[in-house]
């Protein structure tokens, strides 16, 4: 077979790839806002021209919200079939007094692209369909069968994406799923991201008395929901050990390799660096973990919010009738959002003062994805990585969730290769967000190398 | 000397007591609001107008603020001098719609005045106002030296008073103050209060990361500042003792004498019917005393509010950059709230993680207050009490706090007494205010005995 060989022709194809993503970036697809439907779907039926015109047989998709855009290329019974998953909605752009140029009129400026989703996740799926138009131009047979879901809805937590996935499983056979909607530790440091955590989100409300109670005239004689709150979620961590005190929270957790380990170990990162970035006076977190590994291997337990009785400025002598507070923990390998819920509630049930009324509500649930380091997909992934990029990639985790991974593995059947090529300052889902050039050639390489490693190469 | 016996004059009275009473409660004299200037300044002048014309010579004391009304009878020096202290202003209407009838057009109805202040204060000044004027009306000799001090900005924490009563220290000298701005604890119960709690009141701010982070990309290796606050605070009260933990706290505090939890003891007070009230599952509080104590005798730790990251509906996965929370501390006598200061900001700073930015403010104190059961003041009340409601008064703390009063033992020099007309269900500070035209009949008829009491009887 004759095979492909990008370098020289993204050379030769940089203004054409580089208009096509400038026009890609140009519609306000701004998922979150029903103003917007009329973009979002002129955006879907360009994205559809596009895939048709390099020989990929597109359509839209309807769903109950935004449509999916799934397109197909010639399939052939005796190679391996790829899901390619990228999305082509974005965030939405206030504060938009921030920006330095139109968020929608992108800018090219000093090797970026800058404007709303530029890196996420527009210039990342750019980077596979232009590797799939390269064989098309070139004539050159795709290695593997390709089926490109390109979704409208992943920054409101795709709602409407598990049927497109189920129909889509019915219609292929997977062998595996390639996501570039993922990040690098830096620039010129290519990344394959092997694990996800988890999410288990949940609202507590505490309720004292019928009403807010003035605390000179009860104060003492009464219940504080504000205050068996502090003590309810004082006692779900140690501050000293950084261990959450849940009972049974950490009995599920897979072990994480040696190698895996060590592979973390390898990755460059200063805690120096990371702890005067964020003005901190000190870090901290669980004894025995790296910063990496506290943020990759291990589950945390946070508040995200805390409200009740008076905030205003001054003072007001009240004791609260209510308190409120939203936890969110994220989950390792091992762990599932409906296991923790049952922890959790018991737990705090257990330490619930009796004069003292409590609702928790679930409000988020994702599992937690982890390729084992010692997959074929992880090798054929560094190797490709490797190729686009010329430098030796890195194997991290993120500490993040990407829930649609999860349905990938439960509705298809498959892993999920996830190949980032965003950076930790291209500002997604904030203002004057960019893509880097470099990270957009190297990723059509790396495409390219891959569906030889992961086809009929 | 001739003695006055209020009872079939004031049954004569009745009309026009009632009559003044409601054009005081017609003014709508809402301190805190910049608005109602003119009504309150209206109210001042009506009131030195009403005292003139019961032969007490009045003016108004010009203050930063609302005027005080201050008005002297004759003088004479073989008489004690009294100071009968209340005031003028009332609190807002909010919500309006919650009124049954206009706040400020007092309707009588089943032996009661609504409106606003009809308890809150002006029902209760009035009182004493109508004792003095039986004297004035049938030419009795007042048997002591009356000063009335009625000022315009109790309400919003007499900013400006302590001028005045320091003006009046010079001028006069004082052998006690009488104060009618308490409650009783039912309808038929008198009551004197000899005690009122002090209160210290902080806020407090823990800072963390110069932002909020993502609870994802950031959770495990970083400092959460709402969670450092809980075990903050969680630290300062043990929850199953009601014990307030912080160092030294309770060191200074002045024992109780057996004759005053005796007495206590003998208030008639339900834990039942208080915890239905309230809608509570259970009560709660420090061990080894009764709700009653809890609330006049023991000082308290209470968390009046708490704010930090995302309070609204749904998911929002921060770990916030900061958290807040207001906390005060309700004293009792021996503590004070620049010793409690220091207690608290050196107990906070010893549990403080490193990681952790602190600031504490003080936002309001106020020193205890404390009559002596055996000072001879409080059997004079007691005796008046008795002769104005017919019934034997019990003694009673006040859980709250009424700074005034301190003013005047260190202004002053001399002590308070308290004698409330006020019921728990005046709805003071709230809609549909009232105020119990049997208490006004035998609050006149306590203040012409107490006079003769404390005067040259």
């Amino acid at each position: 077979m004759k095979r492909l060989h990008p370098d020289s022709l993204i050379e030769q194809q940089k203004d054409e790839i580089l208009q096509g993503l400038i026009e890609f970036v140009r519609f306000p697809s701004i998922s979150t806002d029903p103003e917007h439907r009329p973009p979002l779907r002129a955006c879907a039926d360009w994205l559809r021209d596009r895939l048709t015109s390099i020989g990929i047989e597109a359509e839209l998709r309807e769903t109950g919200g935004h449509p999916a855009v799934v397109g197909r290329s010639e399939m052939h019974a005796d190679r391996p079939t790829l899901l390619i998953y990228g999305h082509y909605d974005v965030q939405p752009v206030d504060p938009l007094a921030l920006w330095n140029t139109d968020p929608f009129e992108p800018v090219l400026r000093d090797g970026r692209l800058f404007g709303r989703g530029a890196s996420d996740n527009k210039g990342q799926i750019w980077a596979h369909i232009q590797a799939a138009r390269l064989f098309h131009m070139t004539g050159t047979p795709l290695p593997a069968n390709l089926v490109f879901l390109i979704e409208g809805e992943e920054e409101i937590g795709s709602p409407h994406l598990t049927p497109v996935v189920e129909a889509l499983a019915k219609e292929y056979q997977f062998t595996s799923v390639i996501v570039s909607d993922t990040g690098m530790p830096g620039p010129g440091q290519p990344a394959l991201t092997n694990g996800l955590r988890g999410l288990a989100y949940f609202e507590v409300v505490l309720t004292g008395a019928n009403t807010d109670l003035h605390s000179g005239i009860f104060g003492g004689a009464v219940p504080n929901p504000a205050q068996a709150l502090t003590h309810m979620l004082a006692a779900c961590k140690d501050p000293q050990t950084g261990r959450i005190l849940i009972p049974g929270f950490y009995d599920d957790i897979e072990p994480v390799s040696e190698k895996e380990r060590a592979s973390i170990a390898g990755v460059s990162f200063s805690d120096k660096a990371f702890q005067e970035q964020l003005g901190l006076a000190a870090l901290e977190g669980e004894e025995g973990f790296s910063s990496l590994e506290r943020r990759w291997i291990r589950p945390t337990f946070d508040i995200n919010g805390l409200t009740s009785g008076f905030q205003g400025e001054g003072a007001k002598t009240v004791i609260p009738a209510e308190a409120r507070c939203k936890v969110s923990m994220r989950l390792v390998p091992g762990q599932d959002p409906d296991g923790v819920e049952i922890l959790f509630r018991s737990f705090l049930e257990s330490i619930r003062p009796p004069s003292i009324q409590m609702e928790i509500s679930v409000i988020h649930g994702a599992r937690p994805y982890h390729l084992d380091i010692d997959h074929p997909l992880v090798e054929a992934g560094l190797q490709a990585l490797k190729a686009g990029f010329g430098v030796e990639p890195v194997i991290i985790r993120e500490g993040g969730s990407v829930p649609i991974v999860q349905t990938f593995k439960q509705v298809l059947g498959t892993e999920t290769l996830l190949l980032g090529l965003g950076l930790p300052d291209d500002r997604c889902h904030a203002p004057n967000e960019k893509f880097e050039l470099d990270n957009l050639w190297a990723g059509i390489r790396t495409s390219v190398d891959l569906l030889y490693r992961l086809g009929r190469g």
